[in-house]
């Protein structure tokens, strides 16, 4: 009755009750040096889990909208051609962002509930001779369909095509929860939100620019200031913000970086994988299907759950807040009423998720679906004690 | 993994963020007249939430068996005969603390998981014709085995025998989750603690005394300072106390009443009433035995659930400590080994009983009993589906 | 040793308590009805604080940098003329970002230590016939140089020269904590942040626009998306934002303006003004002079002291933060090194800014200038002591 | 206006924001192994504060009041002889608690504004040839008069009269702020609570045994349960509470020693010395004269200032808190009204100290007393900015 039950929407996450201290802080100034001993290694902490030796990292008092927006504006001109798929809510926004900021984009539209089509990236940057191209994007977990995306595959056809184009990729909802290679992957724009794998409240665009990237900066004439990746780079190099900074979140970021990394990356890549395994099991107990059409496209951090035809996906959303105070996330855009969406990312246990699983059971019965109550329940039970990374964990 | 998961340990409860925040307060000066804002409605609240309108009470900085102490040393002398019965290690522990403080307890066995059989303090009380007996003590709420007692059916007894004994009641895990009549019951004393249906940290011992027990400070002879009442009533006379008090725990209480009195006090027992059947249920559903022997013990605040005969109960709850970093509670005393105990006490929702019933369904599997895992939340979640109250709950 | 000093920067201000635990809130679904519980009542409260009847709010999860960002690229399109007057670090930093969105700004520089002068801009607007100007911007209080315009003047100028330009106002370190009248004045934009009057964390760009600043999106041709008001207000008519609200302190704002209405406006800028006087009492006792120049143009919320010339202004700020813990202002710009600055905005007590006076005191004898101990002191507790507006606090 | 001011009362002191989110916990299973990860290093840290070896440390949650309850009945018997000094509040009640255990008081009356007089419980104890007395009782910081007494001093009286009795001590003011040398001074029982030098909330009953202590209990026929040592001492053994615990607060007591021994004790009295100097400073530029009658007995916790004959200190108090909302402590006993008191143990920085005597002054002059404003912060601060120590934890 007082906010307790976890939330199972893709983010914000529910929040480890130290990060929610570390980011509560009193008033530091933040031109004296104690805000280095923050800025620093929180800046130096996402570098790692981004796993990148190269990358710069800015982080603005804004939400990952605001970071694709520094992405683009920072690195492109009016004009500019850029490449991007659509298959989903996510990727449909940021096409349209680059759209009304003057950019030409060409637009892959695929199937939601499929990801990035490789093979159509490359036929067109096979095609674009002449290199107008300039920046390739790519979601790398769509969060509306639940949907992962092969980025490794993404950045093999820029190579195969020889094109010099940038790789934008956007880890709102994949970052520190699902493996993220920026190097390896040869990424040159990542982007995330402090309120998804991070563990925090919102508040924080976090970005990664690849060396690459930094030089586009020289040539980029898209206008910008609050997101001006260059006074940014300058006022870190004295420890400082151009503006200022949100000190309580870089505080939490510094300590959820800190948390990550001692639990260990893979670690982390390994709970996300059986909780949403737990899911997925529950979901095919249930007799329904996932709206990520393959098994490669599931996504460790959220889960959409298609209804069967004629049934309306988002009045279980509805119910489930209503009747049983949990939050679950509705369908968006083409699968709008189609799907509704369990979130399983950020910090949770094998525990909350079957709290969030027994709810959706109890709310689908409710609504007349036939779905046998405590089905989701045994299958998910059955996957997280068997499950050996489990046992691992028990052991550490 | 970061103590996210519920506690049901049968108190310390789950604490709502609210009375969190309403007790980690910054430093009040104790003596200053804002301090009387804190004490004055936490002291009529929890007069409402006992349904006393002539109760005095007496707020310690202590724990339940700090306010054992209080009752019997601000009433009794040494040698002082008392009369009360035994059926858990909580009603033990009372006449251990009788016997340790020189009086002479008439000890009625009960057998564990029985409550207090008014029949046989019936017979005693009859049978001191001298009103030799002083005071007659119930646990109205045994902890150690999750039974009920009938306190209305002790009273009928003391009235029966036209015996003037003090009525001292033990409502540590029952008050403010069950329904307790202070007047209405003709009890002298009531006692419990922050951490129980109060929802608050550990800390304090609240107690209440009826106008009779109050008189009886006259006589009392057992030595005391901390817990003698003369001092706390002379200071709340000035809205302060004898010494330094908790101030951020009585704020906490205060809006502890706030809470329940806002929600009804028949709502909240309804409530735990919702959240105990569902563990009943799923109990059922296992093939497993309550420890309380009888439908009319069934506690609304804990459930001791008696595994196999042969198998340690005791291993179940420190398997699911280690494996699923869930807390339930082990049996103690005579029923240690046999039963394994599941706190529904305090802040709790359907769903987070649900994970609990889940959690021990995992566990007792993993540990080879013959457990269908979903079988008992199937159980839980049918009867939350349909309770009535549950629905009356999601209108308000 | 613990962070417990009071801070004196013009902002981020000290926090009182209970905006710290209402900004620090467990997950909240921001797509949930709840949300709206929220949003609803701080868009409100905010509106009233600007004493305006017709505004609409903007609430970006941002910081007062991109509220002025959003003020130009939601109203304004390449190469538009705009009029701004710079007599201070922050109304330049304005100026600068005109310039980089490929605004064309006529510039009025102004001495550091004087408001923006009304004569001049009138004389430019009166001169601009053809109504080339789209927007006349001015920095209502420059946190530089503690310096306050006159709001109202500017208006007068615009209505003088019947010209139809817009009026923007940075109020960034004003709202909140000097009177600001958006209606009344004819203010278009009023553009603040979260950290500074209403005494939250920073992370907050608040942004209000006129009927006519709205009517401006039509023709507004500057590329945007982050900052685009008109996906927040098609949000906002559904109590939602286009992404993920920096919920917490949302619900910050929502208690801020609750507890600045119940202390009543006047009040809230009575007691600034209180204490603003005595810290300028203590200055004028130190035998110091004040960067503003004339009394007209004070600050009721930082003040700017000029050291004696040769003697370099930055070393007090040093110090006070190395040897007493305490953080100033350092001077910046054109009075970097000539200047160090106090901050007294938002939460403060006549008691904290007593402490901030006497370790500027220590700070600046430490370092050889000539300045009487406790004499700043004995100055403003005079002030703060006769002060008839603190005798009527205390009795409310 | 939102307790923003430092409190100056003798305690509960300021806390530092670490040590409250330290206190501030969710529910953590008191009887699983994580709990004792809280307790141990926390009763191990409090035995290093006291400068120990050898000594049982015992917490209760409880108080000071409750830590010297569970000294005597421990240790002693009905009709026990035990020899005390009364010259303050405190050592006053102590007495009292005394005697209604039933104790024999040997009570040497000391002039309120002096210290425990050796000479005197020397004389007592040579006579006492059959060794009756068997415990001394001294106030090691009497929180009343501000006067710190010579614990070795009295620990040589016993060794010269070869006198077997225990010395009890009451350190509840001076341990961890003052130098308190447990096994060197041959203390047997040291008594202190956690809202003083432990700068926590109040609510736990800190006390150290000497292994003479823990013999004594053999024999001690005091009643008593909840402060009995036996059951906590065997609860210990398994890192467990015989009830339930204070969890929060001991997890604060861990941190608070790890704080209190990383400073170093040495700096920690010295910080606590430098700051009571400086309000010393200041009591005498103001021409009053300090409670305590000599140099030896200042007390580096308390200071308490006598005003002038037939003023009503305790006005002082009053008026500071409703017009500045700054907490002293009034006079007690013997001498309420005529001494008003400053705290200044735990957490405070020279910088909070100041704005206590700047608002002390100005009440004074307020109430119509001839101080000069300024004059005792300028003593103060002269003291501050010179001190030694002050700039070696500068330079740390």
């Amino acid at each position: 009755m007082y906010m307790q039950n976890p939330v199972f929407i893709p983010g914000p996450t529910n929040m480890p009750e130290i990060l929610r201290k570390a980011s509560d802080m009193p008033t530091l100034d933040h031109r004296s040096p104690l805000f280095g001993e923050i800025l620093r290694p929180a800046l130096a902490g996402v570098k790692k889990v981004l796993k990148s030796e190269s990358a710069s990292i800015f982080v603005f008092p804004s939400t990952g909208t605001g970071g694709w927006e520094t992405a683009i504006t920072n690195t492109l001109s009016p004009g500019d051609r850029v490449l991007a798929a659509r298959y989903g809510m996510f990727s449909h926004r940021w096409i349209d962002m680059c759209q009304r900021h003057g950019l030409k984009v060409d637009v892959i539209d695929a199937k939601w509930g499929e990801g990035a089509p490789a093979d159509r990236y490359e036929e067109i940057l096979v095609a674009d001779k002449a290199h107008e191209i300039k920046a390739v994007l790519v979601t790398h977990n769509e969060t509306a369909t639940g949907v992962k995306s092969d980025i490794a595959a993404i950045r093999r056809t820029l190579d195969a095509a020889g094109h010099p184009a940038l790789l934008f990729v956007d880890g709102v909802s994949s970052i520190a929860s699902m493996d993220f290679r920026m190097d390896e992957w040869g990424v040159d724009i990542a982007v995330t939100g402090s309120q998804k794998g991070f563990m925090l409240p919102a508040g924080l665009a976090i970005t990664a620019f690849s060396p690459r990237a930094i030089e586009a900066l020289e040539t980029a004439k898209l206008p910008r200031t609050f997101f001006d990746i260059r006074d940014m780079a300058k006022s870190y190099a004295n420890n400082a913000y151009p503006y200022t900074p949100a000190v309580g979140l870089l505080n939490g970021l510094k300590m959820s970086t800190e948390l990550l990394l001692a639990e260990g990356l893979d670690q982390v890549f390994l709970r996300h994988h059986r909780i949403a395994s737990g899911i997925r099991a529950a979901v095919h107990a249930w007799g329904l299907e996932i709206c990520a059409t393959h098994e490669r496209y599931y996504s460790d951090t959220v889960t959409a759950i298609r209804t069967p035809e004629g049934f309306d996906a988002t009045s279980i959303v509805a119910h489930a807040a209503k009747k049983y105070d949990v939050a679950f996330g509705v369908g968006l855009g083409d699968v709008a009423g189609k799907v509704f969406r369990i979130g399983h990312l950020g910090s949770l246990t094998d525990v909350m998720a079957l709290s969030g699983v027994a709810t959706a059971e109890m709310a689908m019965a409710d609504l007349g679906l036939s779905i046998k109550l405590g089905s989701g329940v045994a299958a998910a039970q059955e996957y997280y004690r068997n499950d050996i990374a489990s046992e691992v964990k028990a052991a550490a």
